[in-house]
C-alpha cells in the first residue's frame, strides 16, 4: 500500500560534543523516507535547489524512495545549522537559511494522489492542509509539528488536526498545545480535537502512545554513544508509518509494533551524524534490535 | 524469609501545587516498610522521639511491620519540610530538623541479625556499614543513597557499595557518582565497584535496571494526578525488596517482576500526600495495577 511523505530536504551543519559535520544530508522528508524505505515503497514530495547532488537522489532511489515528487527549482537547498550540548536533548539553532524552502508549495503528482498512507512532516500547517486537499482518500494520516507552528499558526494546526489519525509531538509541545502540564490530561484534550492516536516523544526516555483510552510506553534504546539526535523524530515516524503501511492493518497490536519499529529506527539514527548510520543499515539489524527492545521491556505477568 | 530495613522515620511538611500537609508521617524506613509489608514481614530499625504517636506504631504493626527495632529516645522526631513546583520533579528542602535522628546509631536487635534480605535506606554510609557489620549472613543487600552523601562521604559510600547487591539511585546521582553523562557507561562503572545490580530511578520516566550486561526498563505509570512524589523511591524499594524476599529467588526474571512491583507501589504512593494512599491500599489493587503495567508495555515479538 502506497506511503506518501511531504516535508523538508535540507543540508544540516551540526556540532555535538563528539564532533561536527558540515552540510550533510538532512530534512524531515529525507529522514522519514530513508527509514520507511526499509518497510515499504515511499513517495517523497519536497523541494531542493539546483545545488542538490544527483547522487543523493540516486541513492534514495536505491532505498525504495520514489523521488518523482521532488521539486527541483533554481536557487539553494534549505540549510540548517545547530549545536547540541552534552545532554543532547534540544538543539540550539545557530542559523536557518530557508532558501528554496521559503516558497515551497507542495504539489502532489497525480500518481501519488491515491496514496492511502500519508505523513505530513513538520512544515507550515497551512501547507499540510494543502497536501490533504490533494490526496483523494487517505486511510491513515500522520502529522508532525513543532513549537514554532503551535505558537504562530495554532488555528491552521487545529484545522489540519481534525483530519489526522496520528499526531507525533514531544512532551513540551503537548503541554504547549494544551496548556496542561499533566501528559495524560493533555493527551485526552488532544484526542478530543481530531487525532485518534497521540504519540508523545520524550527523547532519551522513549515514547508514550495514547490510542483512545489505551496507553503504551516504549523506552528509548539505552545506547553507550549517542552521536547526533538530529532526525530521530523523523526516523521514528518513518519506521512507524513504514511498518503500518506495509501491514495495512491499524489496531492496537500493529500500532505497538509500529512504535517499536519506529524506536528501532530512531535508535540507529542517533548512532552517527546525519544519515550515516541509516545509509549502511540492513533489515537484519533492524530485526535484531526489535528483539533487543523485546528483551529490554519484557517481564512475566502474574 | 526475613527482610530488614534501616532508615529514617520523620514527620514531613509538604507543599505541592495541589495542597499541603503538616507533619505527616514520612521517612525512608516508614515508606519502605509500609510498601514491603504487602509482600512479606519486615523488621524496621530506626529512631523516633518521645513525641511519636503510639497509634502509628500500632498501625505499622497491623501491616506486617515489626517495630521491635524502633528506638524511642528523649527528644523530637526528625522533621522535614519541602515544596514541589508544578513539574513535581525535585523537592526544594525548606527546613530540616534532624532532632533525634542526628545521633542515630543503628542497633540491630539480636533477633534481626539473621536477616537474609537487608535494605539500607538513605542514611550516612558510615551507618550503613555499621548495620552490615551487625548482620550475620545476608543473602541480598540493597542500598539507597543521595547527592548529599556522594558529595560528602564518597569514600565511605564506595566502601559500603562493595557489600551491596543492588544499588538504587536516580540518574543525576549515577552521573554524579561516576562523572559520566552517559547512563550506560555510568552503570558499567558502578557495576565494577561492587553492586551486581544497578537500578536507576528516573521519576516520571520510570526505571532502568542494569543486571550484569542485561538491561530492563520499566515506565512510570502515567497518572492523571500526581499529588506528592515524596517517598516514591522508598515505596519503590519496598515493593521490590518485599517481593524478592518473599520469592527468595534472585534471577533476571524475578528482578524484573520485583521492579514492576516496586513501580506499582511508587505509582500508588504519589496519588496522595504522605502515606495516605498506601494506608488504605489492598493487595488486590496491587495485582490489578501490575497487570496494567503489563498492558502498558506489552507488544508482540517478531
Amino acid at each position: 500500500m502506497s506511503l506518501l511523505v511531504v516535508g523538508s530536504v535540507a543540508f544540516d551543519s551540526v556540532k555535538t560534543p563528539f564532533g561536527e559535520v558540515e552540510e550533510a544530508l538532512g530534512g524531515s522528508a529525507t529522514y522519514f523516507s530513508l527509514a520507511s524505505g526499509f518497510f515499504n515503497d515511499v513517495q517523497m514530495v519536497a523541494v531542493v535547489g539546483d545545488d542538490f547532488p544527483e547522487e543523493e537522489i540516486a541513492f534514495l532511489n536505491t532505498r525504495n524512495v520514489d523521488t518523482g515528487g521532488l521539486q527541483r527549482v533554481p536557487g539553494k537547498t534549505f540549510r540548517w545549522k545547530g549545536a547540541y550540548t552534552y545532554e543532547l536533548n534540544e538543539a540550539q539553532t545557530l542559523d536557518t537559511q530557508l532558501n528554496v524552502f521559503e516558497h515551497f508549495s507542495p504539489q502532489i503528482p497525480d500518481a501519488y494522489r491515491d496514496a492511502r498512507f500519508v505523513f505530513l512532516g513538520n512544515i507550515d500547517p497551512e501547507l499540510q492542509l494543502l497536501v490533504l486537499r490533494q490526496v483523494r482518500e487517505p486511510q491513515f494520516v500522520g502529522l508532525d509539528t513543532m513549537n514554532f507552528w503551535i505558537e504562530r499558526k495554532k488555528e491552521a494546526l487545529l484545522a489540519v488536526l481534525k483530519h489526522v489519525d496520528v499526531l507525533t509531538i514531544n512532551d513540551g509541545e503537548a503541554r504547549q498545545l494544551t496548556g496542561e502540564v499533566n501528559l495524560v490530561k493533555a493527551a485526552r484534550q488532544i484526542l478530543s480535537q481530531g487525532p485518534k492516536i497521540l504519540i508523545i516523544k520524550r527523547g532519551e526516555y522513549g515514547v508514550l502512545m495514547f490510542n483512545g483510552t489505551r496507553i503504551f510506553t516504549a523506552p528509548a534504546y539505552p545506547l553507550e554513544v549517542v552521536f547526533d539526535p538530529t532526525g530521530a523524530g523523523d526516523s521514528f515516524a518513518g519506521g512507524m508509518m513504514g511498518y503500518l503501511s506495509n501491514v495495512q492493518t491499524i489496531n492496537d497490536e500493529t500500532l505497538r509494533r509500529a512504535i517499536v519499529f519506529g524506536s528501532v529506527m530512531a535508535s540507529f539514527n542517533v548512532e552517527d551524524f546525519s544519515m550515516n548510520r541509516l545509509r549502511k543499515l540492513t533489515y537484519g539489524e533492524i530485526e535484531q534490535r526489535f528483539k533487543m527492545f523485546k528483551a529490554l521491556t519484557d517481564f512475566e505477568d502474574i
